[in-house]
């Protein structure tokens, strides 16, 4: 498969680069084998500048050295990319975003403002890659030649949604709840006061339930003649706030048609196995879901980075006096529940010929 | 109602003197209205030492002067006291208890062992004050005189019951399920390992979910002829530790009968009154249930000294898509949930006539 | 001695309401026996809502009744009250003090703007009450009647001042080095991020150690026939910001005149009596200095509530291989720091009779 | 130059393999170039499990492979090892590091015990490389063929010696104060109870300060004819325990021969170049010293793993009112100061040919 349009690669502009996200996104696409960061685009404030001077960067790694050096960019449909992958702020996301795959450019976002819209995908490959045939009928409807927009779920929902897929290959699921503990980098920065969350609990975190009660059943769902179609899975969250950096911590019960056993439902997540495996994907982990049996797994600070971060890890699979089953998972909420989504539905979008060299 | 055996205060021992719920337990009877502090004791180890040596005192107030220069004691049943409070560990609680006890001294534990007896209370006097009438039988069928067994229920559960009361005294709960975020302090000093918790969140509290679906049962219970009728509610738990040093926060859904209002159940917390208010026990809070409005309480840092500790804070109650109900809770876990709990039950035993002056 | 215009209590206006200085001005305000708040005053975005809608409260205690149902007031001079009391942020605090006190009300302020000039006393009455004797220069030299601006140190530098004015009482101070660890509440809201510090320690507070080199000088210097001579003490500091909610920790090193024992260090510390003690005011600790003889004592969370959070605790004080002397000190940076240390100021300054009731 | 006996890798013996240290030995040694583990040794209640069975595992990686399934040695003079690399605990190091390396396997040991004897190096071969030399008149005076006992640092005093080191080669440091704040993982697992340390500091290691004092002017002392002679640099320290956990942040002031100028100092830190550069050791960081000129650098989140967690990182260098020049530095106090020093030291001796294939 021809992966790049002459033998090099894609270019991509990260827009929101100064940013949380866009900061991930600009660590996880150095060295990337298909793309290089061709332009680095930010709010009126930062363009100008000089990356290494706009950005207050947040990462344990150093800024890759073709990207400290590029001048930041306004978010404008002129800037020189096959493709864009957002990190933008909601507030701003929505219109930006869509003057620019008007323009011609297919934008790949981790914002929240197009999710739901009925011919956006919310595209999570290993789960739905169908969804990505909405494009079509995005594209007609919209009058767009070479531009889309596809956006990858919340944080907290690619947690729970990879485990549902597992057990949905075997099972139906009926009823979902969920209890979330969160990583402060899910609300960005400066995000979060240290007055409010050092040796605290929040247990709130504003839209967070509704998203992953909503987009849950969008994701499970299927593309059918008149669109998506929702999963018909109930599902309830709680949403709350816990003082670790870096990984979502979830709690889930859940009712599953035929009351399986705990050990077919442990089988299930052991051996769950992506549909795309053989795309073999740069940032698709193997396995997609790590089944861990130690009784006090998984953690945010030991789990958070299986799979360089893209890889989701379940424990605690045990019978649950009123839904059936219950069990935790761990997603790593900047990377899975992120940047790497993003990347990862680039890449999957590039793998499909859905992108044109420009 | 005369308070004290001779006009002065009730003389009690405190068990386990030394360990962080011992701590807390001399902490609180500082100062009290009706009990002091007779005698400390604690393992071999600590015991013919100062107090102020024996101890490595974990908490912000200074060793009340009068306990700092007592001698630790061993656990034998000759200590002079009219009554025992308890905050042993688990592992040797259960036999020195039960010696007390039938060497005639009332003792009143927040240790797990004696909760699930058949003919031992497991006492929340807000919720179930005719349990302790089972001291009857109790001394009757073990052949005790003046001493007796009862118990308070673990940490975690003691969050829990008491909005369950509240929900109880107007609305059938058929069933709870329940995630909590519990506090570093839960586990005892040293207990948790910093390393295992900063920054962290830990999936698994060993035995806490078994704790919370039995003693819940129990102490929703009734008495009947036969003994403890345990509730016919099912409750589900998952027990998490995070970085929080006091104050154990739940995430609750739960089933009502007749799928009550939002409104309703609102209600139904705001205008709580606990059966025993008239007795005007000191450590009795009022009210015993704070509902808070805002979106985001109650947290730990915020709201667990709520009521001097002794309150439970219930917030964001809303619907749930599954059970019907969701809403946070709060407790203070050494408190409410251990120290303060065992001494409002030697009130409520005092205040009934069940101790004697020895 | 009468301490308010008309046997009731004195008026005090809070300036900077809603911050998290003001909050804890309100806190300690409530059931002070010498002044009632009188009004609470911020910025013009606050200015017209309700207290309890405009501030953020922060802190574990509820907002007092009668300040929760105030009008926030504009920082204007027509505020009624016989003083003012000032948590501005420093951003705006300069102009708005000037103008008040210009306009006749006696400003006692947190804020760093006024504390180095040359007729404004930096007062820390335990060990400067002769620096108030400026404001005579100060009514004079601005034309002022019945305003004046008082001053209080920054919240690091408290905590040098008090150990080394022990010090002083017996020994000649020559050098002074110290290496602070500062809590985050020393930011303000939302102050310092969470993805900033949590886990972690930031070795730079801007401005911070300039202001400990400085200001400990003229707290510790003399006041003069030309005005305020700073002391000849050298003082190098290093700041940093660590997790932790309250209590700023210092590590001292100290040359003194004349190269005395450890003891005699140990000995001046826990002898040490404040000049004013015999004022009794509300706010003065007895005793100002807690010397702890526990190896690993002072600790933010268990000594920055010491004397109400108006002492500072002293603790390891040993030999210095290089300057002589060197402990650790412990103060409690919003109280003793900052709220607290305000209130103290302005009780000194009605005892002293420099404050009449408008 | 022949790195291995026979064309494969040394075989090295972790002694307290189970421990922290050992753990990091264990991970820093996988996919070696030279080193392989032949054996996990550690004390007798562990001897006979499988090391995934014994070690409660408390990094971020996976347990190597190889080594997981690995049976734990006891620590006896029989292991099959070229060499042993010691994670030890101190209060069973002494006598096993003696006895193995009496048995003819040379010791490189993170322990403290011998570091301070006569004739054992204490070893940071970028600074006093020629220190090995004493292994000479180790073996003659003990009588050891092969065998051999080489040390390495506490992990505080590796932070300091390394930019003293650079500052020494331009400059005589005749006085260095130095404050720690210390990461939790110094202290091993259990290590730190989190009640003592979560939002909070301790300002006590137990004999902390005294071992930087002795043992950075031994290192930075020289090897004479009789012996190692320290340094006659003045050093005063004060440490702390800080909730961080990897990273040791040092805040220096250093009195320097001659009063060079802050750019001086600059420079003498950008220019240090290891005088073992050329060995191409490959857990030899390039550049040893980081120096950032950032004003909040550095930060042990963002810059412990700097170099691999082998360079130290040096910041703030500004002039110091006192003893001239002060500045921060930033150690991984796991890496650089525990387990991969004991790596490196093993490294060059192996590159200086002190070991034997066995």
């Amino acid at each position: 498969m021809t992966k790049a349009p002459s033998g090099g690669r894609w270019r991509v502009a990260v827009l929101g680069a100064t940013g949380a996200v866009g900061q991930r996104l600009i660590q996880l696409l150095e060295n990337h084998p298909w793309f290089e960061v061709s332009a680095v685009a930010a709010s009126e404030r930062s363009a100008g500048k000089l990356y290494s001077d706009a950005a207050r960067w947040l990462l344990e790694t150093r800024i890759p050295a073709s990207v400290a050096s590029m001048r930041v960019l306004p978010c404008a449909s002129n800037l020189e990319a096959d493709l864009a992958l957002s990190g933008l702020d909601a507030r701003v996301a929505g219109g930006i975003e869509h003057s620019l795959a008007e323009a011609g450019i297919p934008v790949i976002s981790n914002a929240r403002n197009h999710r739901m819209e009925p011919d956006v995908p919310l595209l999570v490959p290993e789960i739905n890659a169908a969804h990505a045939e909405a494009l079509t009928v995005q594209r007609s409807r919209r009058g767009w030649k070479s531009g889309f927009l596809v956006t990858n779920p919340n944080c907290s929902t690619v947690g729970l949604v990879l485990p549902l897929a597992a057990l949905s290959a075997r099972f139906t699921v009926k009823r979902v709840s969920v209890s979330t503990m969160q990583a402060i980098s899910g609300a960005g920065y400066p995000g979060v006061a240290s007055l409010d969350i050092l040796g605290n609990v929040i247990p709130h975190i504003a839209g967070e339930e509704e998203k992953m009660e909503t987009e849950t059943r969008k994701i499970l769902g299927r593309l059918g003649p008149d669109g998506f179609e929702p999963s018909k899975c109930t599902v309830s969250a709680q949403c709350h706030r816990v003082p670790v950096q870096d990984g979502h911590l979830l709690a889930v019960s859940t009712d599953l048609e035929g009351s399986p056993s705990v050990d077919a439902v442990r089988d299930a997540f052991a051996s769950y196995r992506s549909s795309i495996e053989d795309l073999e994907l740069p940032s698709h982990p193997k396995p997609v879901i790590i089944l861990r049996d130690e009784p006090d797994r998984p953690q945010p600070r030991l789990d958070a980075m299986a799979g360089g971060g893209m890889a989701v890890t379940v424990g605690r699979v045990r019978p649950c006096p009123i839904l059936g089953i219950k069990f935790n998972v761990l997603v790593h909420n900047t990377i899975r529940g992120a940047a790497g989504a993003a990347i990862l539905n680039a890449e999957f979008l590039v793998a499909k010929g859905h992108v044109q060299a420009r």
